[in-house]
């Protein structure tokens, strides 16, 4: 089951079609929703009314909450001083308690730049880095899929020009086989995006020993 | 002595006013311009020609490039497989050949999500990393300092409501001691952007032991 999570990031950066796509997944009734704050009242708005919403809510007018307390059957609340930000309750939630094998989150980027930091180092941590490879953020130009230690083949994506191959955390013995820029045994105790690589073939292998990469397509 | 770099980034992020702050300052013959690859260009189209243009301006059209080398004066081709990126090069040049105290980036965000993590991440490289107070990065919305391990003051700045303390690195004993949410002895070994933080007084403090802190002031 895939569900799609949508966060408070800004609508103009979120993919195209993306509700039509969310829509049709529905009704095909083979996908959950979870509004993260603002982003429950924007689903609303496009008469998609989210499985679960979750947040602080601290951001929503009083009119805005009682929309959303009139529509949603399962609004959970979270904890203004807590261990997990609101994209990571968001995240959890469509993991442990959907049990969800695929997790795509819309709105992760486009706003504040701390916000999307926010989003994009939240797989870090320990209770969600057992779930890297099911978590996929896509906005109107980029795709973010997460890989842990290994040996990892990913397929080339055809509208999508660039990729780029970005450790968030330490690495070490990181090698990549087959694209336009290889890299060989690179290790260092910090992130580097390697950015504006190319696929040469269908397909790119890489491969490091530790830490976490984050793979990201993009185009212009 | 201060020096502005302009990277390539989209120029409706750029700060307001940025333009004419810079031939302000060029005026009382306190400020250097570099300008990265398509950053340079953006600068001739401003009226403002370059002290030094770095890149390898694989991006330009062959009118362009030979609008550059009619009106630049030093202008410096990097090698394409290289160890340093564009906006790297442009930073060491301001730091290195032309000792500059203070060097201001405009144009490190708003474009490719990997392109801003280049330019976020590359004062974690060795040869950048002991000149990270002397390097802010700023656009439209946001400003991004960096700090070393040590106890540290930051002073509010008015016009931007939050401060975010993003630990782009493993970190060692992080504390904030006197802001809206404060954080005791934080240590992990990989990166956490701590979002939406406030001033409660004039001035903020911080620790940490071991890592790189980006301290990124932001506004709605």
């Amino acid at each position: 089951m895939k569900t799609y999570i949508f966060l408070g990031g800004p609508t103009e950066d979120f993919p195209h079609g993306i509700f039509a796509e969310v829509r049709h997944a529905r009704d095909q009734q083979n996908a959950r929703v979870i509004g993260v704050d603002h982003g429950s009242l924007v689903l609303l708005r496009e008469n998609i009314v989210p499985d679960i919403s979750v947040g602080d809510y601290d951001s929503l007018t009083e009119s805005e909450l009682a929309q959303l307390e009139a529509n949603v059957h399962d609004i959970r609340y979270a904890i203004p001083e807590k261990d997990y930000t609101d994209s990571e309750m968001g995240i959890l939630t469509a993991l442990r308690d959907l049990k969800s094998s695929e997790v795509i989150v819309i709105g992760a980027t486009g706003g504040r730049l701390d916000h999307f930091l926010v989003n994009l180092f939240c797989m870090l941590k320990p209770k969600l880095r057992r779930f890297l490879r099911q978590v996929t953020m896509i906005d109107q130009k980029n795709i973010i899929e997460f890989f842990g230690p290994g040996n990892h083949q990913i397929a080339q994506k055809k509208a999508y020009k660039y990729v780029a191959f970005v450790n968030l955390t330490a690495i070490d013995d990181f090698n990549i086989l087959d694209a336009k820029y290889s890299l060989t045994n690179f290790s260092a105790d910090y992130p580097v995006s390697w950015a504006s690589n190319e696929f040469v073939a269908s397909y790119i292998n890489f491969n490091f020993k530790s830490g976490v990469i984050a793979v990201i397509y993009s185009k212009d």
